[in-house]
């Protein structure tokens, strides 16, 4: 019979970080499209937006008023997921297992610029977002064991403000992705006495099949288990378990791949790219966690252009994720487009 | 100093199937929105329209002819994502581990008529959809672990055709979330030497505070851990695993709290509910699975109207679910709308 070929034929691959699966239906990229199309970020080219509450000056809902911050920004989120005042509760019924959360949500501005997403900020200004998210990290983490840094990006990923921005969300428990990625690092080192990550980045180096763009000290790939269409991974290639050990060279490398891989997002489609992006480091215990390697995940939406986007939706939901391209195919895509923004092309 | 209050105060509730924890945060269901709005679906006023490849006697893109069928009408989709004649595969790396999947992937037409929706349809002809469902299990179970039956309403849901449909997909393995959810009903029952999900249901009766609506064969409940705003189970008041066991009795109630429920969604925002919805029961490998209980989840995006949905992004794609108004509210007002659908009122 015939030999099974992994561009051709369905299968499942097995994401290490998560315990998930992912189906993998190759042959199914060739279906036609006529659901549902979403609209195009609106292009931004105003460098201030009076009605903006992020851009400086101005009013937020709160009543408070923005400084004129000249680099990044940061404060409460005005309706802030967490609280640090929450008073204490649980319950451990086997059925109906609840418990009280304390924490905080903080916004962060990127930049005053109103017009520029990350991809068209400088190095130098991509490098006070990380020193940014470092001192946030270092600050929250006195006070919760997790500090989840993350991006919402285009009005797709439910961010009702194309200014600049991410968010940083503090708390005293794990959440539940990250408890099952901490017990899976965990699982992994007991066995290998190896982090899965540093194995990892290694064997892709040297596989050079999903590699997407590299520097010194980091790289972007394409994960063998990717489920979003252009999912990546960035990952160091130095040993480091949390965002609060970086050097002032390693910001600035780190600096230098996020604007490479968000140019080749914005060049694959000719458009402002949606994702949710986040980091993930070792827990703020005081423990060492050798098992932990800091990374961060991109997650983008977007499928086919700008405008057809991938609906994780009834077998997704109900069964587990399913793409159509595959991991090597979506690399070397994201490896063909110019290294240079499309806009600054023009 | 305050007491705390589930209605007001962020806490995390467990959902004991998937082993994940919810963040919930009430006060926040008062933020304005200004993010993105979707369209609203277009109404369906013709019962045939010739363009669509799922009304009868229409020509798809494979070339087949869909007979001129009165009920309920199956056939392999046109773009399966799981095949039957796939070649066997596998790799154990730890890190590249893959495995090939043969399957199955069908469509299910569930009226001829191509501009009623499940809750527009007769209890008659619902009752059809559901001896269809369960004809599908049991024909594919003879040959499959996993038979996912489920159904994506709405192009906001990544359904690409109004004719009402749904879709079966069978496979010889199970998949990532419903392994998991073997595993913890498995845990449960070695444990109370009882099916957490007839535990559940007794439960929820009793407290009255989350049941939308019930007959004496089935309840819908708005589950203690709903992660999206108006998520329901539905669930059997008797002694069942698997869809193949229901008598003509029990699927005739069935189809009328079929009704029922999809008649209070549509009556929630005026609008055709989108959702994902899908039937999990055990797998299908000769055991008796005392720990199993059938039930279908309904998925639905919206959160505040017919056009703002409930973004899952960042902080639920990095950390975990996170939701506003409260599971209680939810079930309350889905309670409260009329049991007569908004467009027969008219
Ligand atoms: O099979 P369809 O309806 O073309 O496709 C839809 O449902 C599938 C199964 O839930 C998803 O994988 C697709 O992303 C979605 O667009
Ligand atoms: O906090 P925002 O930007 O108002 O809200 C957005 O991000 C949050 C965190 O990922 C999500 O929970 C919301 O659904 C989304 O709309």
């Amino acid at each position: 019979g015939e030999s099974f070929n992994p561009a051709e034929h369905p299968h499942r691959r097995f994401n290490p970080l998560s315990g998930d699966w992912v189906l993998l239906s190759p042959h199914r990229a060739l279906r036609p499209w006529q659901g549902q199309v979403e609209s195009e970020q609106a292009q931004q080219n105003e460098t201030y937006d009076k009605d903006c509450y992020l851009c400086a000056g101005n009013e937020r809902v709160s009543g408070e008023k923005n400084p004129s911050y000249e680099n990044t920004y940061v404060f409460q989120n005005d309706f802030a997921a967490l609280k640090p005042t929450t008073p204490d509760a649980i319950n451990d019924d086997p059925l109906f297992t609840m418990q009280a959360v304390q924490g905080e949500s903080r916004v962060i501005c990127f930049s005053p610029d109103h017009s520029k997403s990350l991809p068209e900020l400088s190095v130098s200004a991509i490098t006070d977002v990380v020193d940014t998210w470092q001192q946030q990290v270092e600050d929250l983490s006195k006070k919760y064991l997790w500090v989840q840094v993350f991006e919402n990006k285009g009005s797709i990923m439910g961010c009702s403000n194309p200014h600049p921005h991410g968010q940083v969300w503090a708390q005293n428990q794990l959440p539940s992705l990250v408890q099952t990625k901490h017990e899976n690092l965990l699982k992994y080192f007991n066995t290998h006495k190896r982090s899965l990550l540093s194995d990892y980045v290694e064997r892709e180096i040297t596989a050079d099949e999903r590699v997407v763009v590299k520097n010194d000290d980091w790289v972007v790939i394409v994960p063998y288990w990717a489920a979003w269409p252009f999912e990546t991974l960035l990952l160091p290639r130095f040993k480091v378990a949390s965002m609060i050990e970086l050097t002032q060279q390693q910001k600035h490398s780190l600096a230098e791949i996020l604007k490479a891989i968000t140019i080749r997002y914005d060049n694959l489609f000719n458009c402002s790219f949606p994702y949710s992006m986040g980091w993930h480091g070792a827990p703020h215990d005081g423990e060492s966690h050798e098992e932990w390697t800091l990374h961060a995940h991109f997650y983008p939406p977007l499928l086919r252009n700008a405008t057809i986007k991938k609906f994780m939706v009834g077998y997704e939901m109900m069964a587990e994720a399913q793409r159509d391209i595959t991991p090597e195919q979506a690399a070397m895509r994201l490896k063909e487009v110019s290294a240079i923004h499309y806009k600054s092309e023009q």
